[in-house]
């Protein structure tokens, strides 16, 4: 809780170079402006609106650039867990599994990921009251894992688009740390079509929102160039525009931290 | 599309006895009522609220269950699956895989149940616009499975409470077959604390309802004793009142067969 | 209670001759399907969503318009009213008195609608719980007016969408009859920029759905050619097919009525 | 756009002793904080849930209260209009008239309050999309008023519930200034049976949000003893707690205006 941390990186580990470019720029960023980094990139993407959407490396790739990426960055890495046999193996690269929102009361997959002894990063599902959510803490503190923090990602709202509601913040704080997913939040899920469009021209507002509504931390997708990514292309900030992006943050979360 | 299809019984394999006589008198009643009726119930409840909710039988012990209450009442089953490695086993007693709400974007699970062969029962999430399942349809068909179809189930609204759009029964219509889910229809989500209420008061409204804008069949968890049974309670009907509400969804069914 | 009601006709009193070609072919068809008629038509339209819209005809113009139909076709007549001042002189023609949607709690005007003594159909607005309409109804009936009725027309889902929550018909149906709006349910709030679009092909689902979760009567409004219609022409049944949609409607509605 | 601006006062203009207890500190806060302060209070509650609830004083009773203020304050009035009729006697003590949220597509109420030649202040609706209040917006500009801003006061959230949609306040300040309204963002409408409830405890947290998120200011009601208070108690922020709030509030203002 003393420093603001930031999980970011590619959508997709599409490829080893995309990762380096991406996670090496960011680090040093990071490191410019007092922030703990945690590498972001998924193996896999099980859960794409519709089959012809890109699904990301094999599980294999996928886990083998991510560990190259870190040995090489020399930063910790999260990723995402679909099904519970994959915590296990992800865990011999990651430092913090994270549960996909879809997924967050998938009680195996909580256990699973819990046992491995890394840190569990779960999102708060689109069709979850923000205090319900203390039922997935506690299914982790059950496995005797105590490492383990919220993120705040949008609620539904009709169809095609989210709603952040700021006051999951402070309730799921309550729990434990919590996350804010800048890259999630302005999803416009299934609103292209067969895939999920996106509102990149209100990250920085929710994002400055949720630092002076008092958040632990941020998730950013960033990429050199997102219109040619292969996923989550319209929400992710492009790289060239993180500093910025990053100093906004820290003002309004050293105000917050100043203060609260 | 002839018959009405009902799929029924208790919402977990608690024992043997009680799926058996739930089964047979649902299965007199099917008769009865020139309904086809597909015994349901879960091996495994692994999306619970709470780690402390009722887990439903160990999944080798649900299994047999199930398979000794297809010998004896000869009856096709329906049941869920949450991981893609269970496919396999849970087909070798299932006619029929159901792919949890929570899940229906799980492409890795829609892509293991569809290869069993058996048919695939997808329920939309309660964070889906129903246009967008025809995404979740194409998954199982894209394995060569053409034997899926599709359950409504109600919409986030807020939080701890769902609507039923009615519009989703005819626009999911258009890819597959429709089922209409009454008992989770129902359910307040979380509503309950640690685990999640219903309002079983409304299930003849909104089934009456989906009847007549128009469903192929009714997903109806019963028990024996509702205060009893060990999950869903809420939103379960009783079963010594499910001849009345069948009687009443056929005759809605067949005016709207009897039209359109 | 006894027969099912009918509120049609066209949204806005544009023209004597419009008013007569809908209301007459209505008023025949209901005769012959044994429905109780009322003619509906606004003379003001005052909350456009935006000034360029068409506004009715000019208060005077539209009440006169109203007055001639009334005399001429020997009906009933509801009207929408919007500020206090209107509802006595409204009254003079009308014998029930509709408070719009967003109005429905204005104390003011709901009670200054009770004074005239004339029937007060009040609409639930788009924000409103169903079981908070209770005190919209008590305030009717604390001028000593309990000729009052309510509304369904769907609940806010979202931005430019709205729901029918088919709940909401048992919970109203405990405080006094409950009317379905046909034609407003599946509108599309502002969803055609600087007007409401429309869904009319699902109005035959929600209604039938309404119908059969037991509803008093409907509210339809038609035209002779919604697409020339100066108002709400996206989601006017067309004045051709209301033989074929009331007597749809009254199957459900006698289904409902004989065993309910 | 260069000062902060502040809108606050007790809910209802319940007696002069209580406006000017609360006016006076208020005023002086503002003048410590250099904060621009209009007082706030209502003549007329026209919009209770239930007749029983107070109804604040008679409309001349509270127009003589605000006029008093406004003489021995020495602070510009806001008071909110309900009917068309009230705006010309309202104007003669108010600078600024408020439109309320349910009302804000009443083109008359509108038109009326712009002809007044004062400001006039309009709540978004909660069932608006916030791009659509740009035609309430123009329903003023096209009498001539430019003097008109916007009011963010949460969105209809299923029932007895409103979230706050931060996208909102970027939208609505690409059309006119934009003011946060703390107290009703947190209201629980019909939450508390026949009233409704409110989650003061989130006040801060969403205030912060759209400091940093960008406002124009900040609507708060505030009372000596909101405990007591005839209307919105649950909602309002306690008078002594004002000067921590409005603090706050000044230092995500003033980080936001430095930086954008």
């Amino acid at each position: 809780g003393e420093r603001m941390v930031l999980f970011g990186g590619p959508c997709a580990a599409e490829s080893y170079d995309i990762c380096m470019e991406t996670g090496s720029q960011v680090k040093a960023l990071c490191e410019k402006l007092d922030i703990s980094y945690v590498f972001k990139s998924s193996f896999d993407k099980a859960n794409r609106t519709s089959s012809g959407s890109y699904r990301g490396p094999s599980v294999e790739g996928g886990l083998d650039i991510l560990r190259r990426v870190k040995k090489d960055l020399q930063v910790p890495i999260v990723t995402d867990v679909h099904e519970s046999y994959q915590c296990a193996e992800a865990a011999e690269v990651a430092d913090v599994l994270q549960i996909p929102a879809f997924l967050c009361r998938q009680t195996d997959l909580l256990k699973a990921a819990a046992r491995t002894g890394k840190a569990v990063k779960i999102k708060k599902g689109q069709f979850m009251a923000p205090e319900d959510m203390k039922y997935a803490v506690d299914k982790v503190r059950g496995e005797g894992n105590n490492n383990v923090f919220l993120t705040e990602r949008g609620a539904s709202f009709g169809y095609h688009t989210l709603v952040v509601d700021m006051r999951s913040l402070p309730i799921m704080r309550q729990y434990t740390p919590v996350i804010f997913d800048v890259t999630h939040s302005v999803q416009q899920p299934g609103g292209k079509g067969g895939s999920s469009g996106g509102q990149r021209e209100f990250a920085p507002f929710l994002a400055r929102a949720a630092a002076a509504a008092g958040v632990d931390g941020f998730f950013i997708e960033t990429h050199p160039n997102p219109e040619k990514a292969l996923s989550d292309g319209p929400n992710m900030i492009p790289l060239h525009q993180m500093e910025d992006f990053l100093r906004m943050l820290k003002r309004y979360w050293e105000l917050h931290t100043l203060h609260h």
